[in-house]
């Protein structure tokens, strides 16, 4: 992925500031003023035609004037004059430019054509750039504070290890504003704004290669650019650094492309969190989880295993987190025989299973929560621990206890998570952070954090698998060749194809259908019928004809050579005078089918985030209940495995009630082909469905029964707006 | 429901400490201190039999000595002193002790008959006991501080208008903490310990008679008696005091009942949400939705309609909040278009439909604000508001801003809920609060408030119907006799019936069953399947056989008299090899019933919360999904309806992908049948479970397939553990 000059932009040597003003009631006054107060120590140019100093320093004219080298340009000008600025920063030679003028794409389709232009013209000259329409960046540590935000006047934040980047200018304020409340020292903080070059993504994988950043926040409201969003978080995975999201709009899109019910399904907001479930970035259900994640992570760390240990001093309390903890999936594994005799030895009435309830008697002996939590961490080997104290733990002597506990715990586990729960004063609070360990007074929050820690430590394990993931446009290349090379596809065609091209065009990539013939005469139906073998079903073959049963199209159990002859006529004589103009490519007979659990195998190409695939259960399950899960192509057979186990009717293929286990070997492969033959379509594809996909017993397959394929030429496919076709059985 | 003299526990007019001490490390000494420090106006009396004075106050050598009334005992003495102070109680006609001494139920079988003891001697005397092994309780308002908690002693709590009663004295007193952290005054603290007389409910009911309680919070970790519990929470609805509850194990006791997949659905969690959902107290899911809705609730009361506006200064949190209020159902109303037309005429870039987004223009004409809320509130008439500020609300000048719009808005639009989301520090959220409204950072924590508001609104609506319902011992005396009455049970007999007396027995209260004869010899065979008319279906009868299919005692479509012979013979043998010490009643012949969707009903007794009626889909959702709904007994027509609606899969009933709607009524009516049979069977009753109970198209009915019927004889009823029959189909 080609990324810009890291330093060049964020540790700019030089900085000058294009509409500079000694107003400060003017934005232009606003980044003069916080370099200097925060002390930038590299060079600052003001810029302003009519001034020869502001905040102290000598003013230039323009960007020429300046005759040194300038990294990085701040536009805080208005949009009528950016052009000229423009002119100026190429031919000084300026590096990055930094805008924050509003009155671009945000405006509509004129602004729009002027941030193109603008764009194109700067990329042109090399110059990378941040917004417009932005409230610009900081680097904490470095004193870069090319923002004109009015936050950081209200009080300026620690440099730290967090890195926070957001689309959104208020957000992004707001999310400055919360750190600095919180203690939760900066990296870096940037806002994207129009992105008409530099977006999230490309955040993202910057503070993945900043030593200064150890953990990433990353609001989004969209994305143009599905591969770079994934390829930066691979990227920070690979670098050991979670990151956090926040994606707005779980709800707009999907009713917007509501047109068929699997669209719906497959909606916009389902395929980011695919997305980042798939590149382990966690996403936050609210700016609270946001920072509560973030903070937690930024000051304890990942804890080294997935092992989560809850002490109490109330038993109702210790139900309330090991329910909470269930809900999460947490693994609160309980103590060894040997660790619960400890505690026992020393509170005959304890419950030592897990959770631990220690009971009121550590208010006669205190020591008892160290002492517990030291066979917690050490006999039971905890790597997470949360200690509920309840009114108990805000007394004076007790704050200094736990203050000394964590100190003591940490350097005694390095690296395990520690959190208190009880009332905590914001000093009790920094006190406890500076050990490396949390504080919160509601034990939900605590466990909530605990299943995000355990999210990264999962998705951790599988950066090698990550980056395999990666190199998907290498992938296209190595696929096996399809297996019947008359068959398949080239330039696709547009629009609707029929079942039997759907279906021939999928099984060219070894994806198994039912057997089938097309036919076009009484006696292809009878020859087609014959070599299948009797009884047959058969179906009007018509790509014009989505619904075909409403039509009197499809007839079941076909047993003879007579019955099949009527069949035929009947379905002619229905097609044609249900749907006179639909164009009619004969029938299609194919082999009945019996048994097996039905699924529905779906792809689609979304023009920004890539090709999905999607796994649902059959029948009504995935209409009425949405039973359906999504990966971004390509998906491999360890993750199409994974899929089938998330669908909530899993058990349905694990051999239900008695019946036997079904091929979900054959279902997995079948994913993993479609993902590739979705990915080898291109552009050409707009979406894909087999629908009802049956799943065999166990070793006799799996095999799509119908398949409608929706394609468009490659010159518009990426203009299409996307959509499942709607779902067609027989 | 017989309540307790509210006045002379709540508001004593006298107290006596038993076990009073000058030495501060006792237990006895903390009460004596504490209602002198907090200046109880009424007379304190230390018993002590080695000191003369005690707090500067005269101490008695026990009860008897003070020959004054007493109101109160306060017991803080060791177990192995309680009887004799109970004598010295009952001699001095003490009206009311709470008993802080430990060692009774909560270590076992010894401790828990002393308890019963203490109880039935305490209650012949006709004197209410609260505890024992309780923190006690206060009444804040009149300075009663019956306590030890040492959370008193670290600041204590303004009076105010929130009631908490908690059966856990670590759980109280961290909530005393935390609401003296919110600036959330009380009226009334209570722990009931081992709840020996005074419980929860009675707490409860209380509370909703003491005009200084406006809102009750409640934290649970079981209930002994159901219909208690329902008789408060009916009593506070009808004064129209919200109440908030806490309720952990949710998972613990469905484990333990899991025998059959149905009682693990139909688990003690399930049940007790369902009975506060029926009695309108709001379940909230963790501590801090537990302060935050009470908090809200005492602050702002419930607003007058269920439209929610939400106002933003932020695009992109705007949509969060739209994605969070969609999550929890409010009602987003949009504005009217001449409202939007008010907001466009300032702010051209303004999104007006709702979420209202005034950009950020608002920072240069804070005055917007106010002007935009107004036109939310008056032209748009929403009941409750939340404004998202960003950091731009944090500024001192927008903080008076805020405060003063709080006010105005108030004062103009009275009891409309107003939250703001912005870093507010204590001061200004307490200004906000003092003006009656709210403040969170995270507006996703404003919108579950909300939604708890619309809960409340809600359920304010069904206060006369909740009348109804608590009247349910009346409602078994006012049911329709049985339609047959040589059918109706008489004294049921003892655990497994056969299916054909499970079905008559249904069928005598009016609930729909399949046709069906007894027969027991071909010739009654051939009789009864004419007289329902062939096709039918035919089972073994017997008690002891559970899972008919799987030893061959089931035939289906049996489409004449010869056909029936050989099953009827097919049958008794398959039965009589596969479980040759079975009981066999003979067989049943039933109507073939085609068509219709599966649903399956039941009902159990549970011990402690009375007569739990269950509605489930059918086939394998049910079991897969868990998709099944809950309701206490008696079930109307309304909440019958509603328990239909409740299902995920209740499209299906409403005539789905083109099939024919449901008789949803007739559902709905077996439902009020099973509901009223269940309570007619009294403590004889187990479980019953009619499944597949089968909803045919509208006008055509419903009816029971196949039923389990459990029952014990009523003297065991109530020792015997409840469990579900496992599930039966033919």
């Amino acid at each position: 992925m080609p990324l810009p000059d890291l330093d060049s932009f964020l540790s700019p040597r030089s900085i000058a500031i294009v509409g500079a003003s000694s107003n400060p009631a003017k934005i232009g006054a606003v980044p003069v003023r916080y370099l200097v107060e925060h002390g930038y120590d590299g060079a600052i140019y003001p810029i302003n035609a009519r001034a020869d100093q502001i905040e102290g320093r000598r003013a230039y004219p323009s960007l020429r004037a300046v005759e040194a080298p300038i990294d990085l340009a701040v536009f805080a000008i208005p949009a009528s004059s950016v052009d000229a600025a423009l002119d100026d920063a190429i031919a000084a030679r300026v590096k990055n430019i930094v805008m924050f003028s509003a009155g671009f794409a945000e405006m509509g389709k004129e602004g729009e054509q002027a941030q193109a232009e603008f764009a194109a013209r700067a990329k042109a000259a090399g110059i990378r750039v941040l917004g417009p329409n932005c409230l610009g960046f900081m680097n904490v540590a470095r004193a870069v504070y090319a923002t004109f935000s009015p936050v950081v006047g209200t009080g300026a934040n620690e440099p730290g290890s967090v890195g926070i980047v957001s689309q959104s200018g208020a957000f992004g304020a707001y999310a400055y504003a919360m750190s600095r409340e919180r203690g939760l020292g900066l990296s870096a903080w940037i806002t994207t704004g129009n992105e008409s070059d530099i977006g999230v993504a490309d955040c993202i994988a910057w503070m993945a290669r900043d030593p200064a950043t150890r953990v990433i926040m990353a609001y989004l409201e969209g994305c143009k650019d599905g591969r770079k969003l994934r390829d930066a978080l691979d990227l920070a995975r690979a670098a050991g650094k979670p990151v956090v999201v926040v994606k707005v709009g779980r709800t707009e899109l999907g009713a917007l492309t509501a047109a068929s019910h699997t669209a719906a399904l497959a909606g916009d907001d389902a395929v980011f969190d695919a997305l980042f479930r798939q590149h382990g970035a966690y996403r936050a259900r609210n700016i609270e989880e946001f920072f509560d994640v973030a903070h937690g992570l930024a000051v304890a760390g990942l804890p080294p295993n997935k092992q989560v240990g809850l002490l109490t001093v109330s038993g109702g309390v210790g139900v309330m987190m090991a329910d909470e903890a269930a809900d999460a999936a947490l693994e609160v594994t309980a103590l060894p025989a040997a660790a619960q005799a400890m505690i026992h030895a020393r509170v005959p009435l304890a419950a030592t299973h897990n959770p631990v309830d220690i009971t009121g008697q550590v208010t006669a002996e205190p020591d008892l929560l160290e002492a517990t939590a030291r066979i917690m961490l050490g006999e039971a080997g905890h790597g997470s621990l949360l200690i509920f104290l309840a009114a108990f733990g805000a007394t004076p002597a007790m704050r200094i206890l736990q203050q000394q506990m964590a100190q003591a715990l940490r350097n005694d586990f390095p690296g395990r998570l520690i959190i208190f729960s009880t009332l905590a004063d914001t000093a009790q609070q920094r006190a406890l952070e500076a050990a490396g360990c949390l504080s919160f007074t509601d034990p939900a929050r605590a466990v909530r954090v605990m299943a995000a820690m355990q999210f990264f430590i999962r998705h951790a394990d599988r950066v090698s698998r990550s980056d395999a993931e990666t190199s998907w446009p290498g992938a296209i290349a190595a696929m096996p060749a399809p297996q019947d090379a008359s068959a398949a596809p080239g330039p696709l065609r547009r629009v609707a194809h029929n079942e039997a091209d759907a279906l021939g065009t999928l099984r060219a990539y070894g994806i198994p259908t039912v057997p089938f013939h097309r036919a076009n005469s009484p006696d292809e139906v009878i020859a087609g019928a014959r070599s299948l073998g009797f009884p047959v079903a058969m179906k009007v073959l018509s790509a014009d004809i989505t619904h075909k049963s409403d039509v009197g199209g499809v007839v079941l159990d076909i047993r003879d050579a007579d019955e099949a002859v009527a069949a035929h006529a009947r379905i002619l004589d229905a097609a044609r005078s249900s749907a006179p103009n639909a164009r009619i490519d004969g029938v299609l007979v194919a082999r009945m089918v019996r048994g097996g659990v039905e699924c529905i195998l779906g792809a689609r190409r979304d023009p920004a985030l890539g090709v999905v695939v999607m796994l649902g259960s059959g029948g009504v399950t995935v209409e009425l209940l949405g039973d359906v899960t999504f990966r971004l192509a390509p998906v491999d057979i360890g993750q199409a495995r994974a899929m089938v186990g998330e669908l909530r009717t899993a058990r349905l293929l694990q051999g239900f009630r008695g019946k036997p286990p079904c091929d979900v070997e054959a279902l997995a492969e079948a994913i993993v082909r479609l993902s590739r033959f979705a990915l080898a379509a291109g552009d050409s594809l707009e979406s894909v469905e087999l629908n009802p996909f049956v799943v065999l017993p166990a070793g006799q397959g799996a095999l799509a029964l119908d398949a409608v394929l929706l394609t468009a030429p490659p010159a518009t496919a990426n203009a299409s707006s996307p959509a499942f076709a709607p779902s067609v059985s027989f």
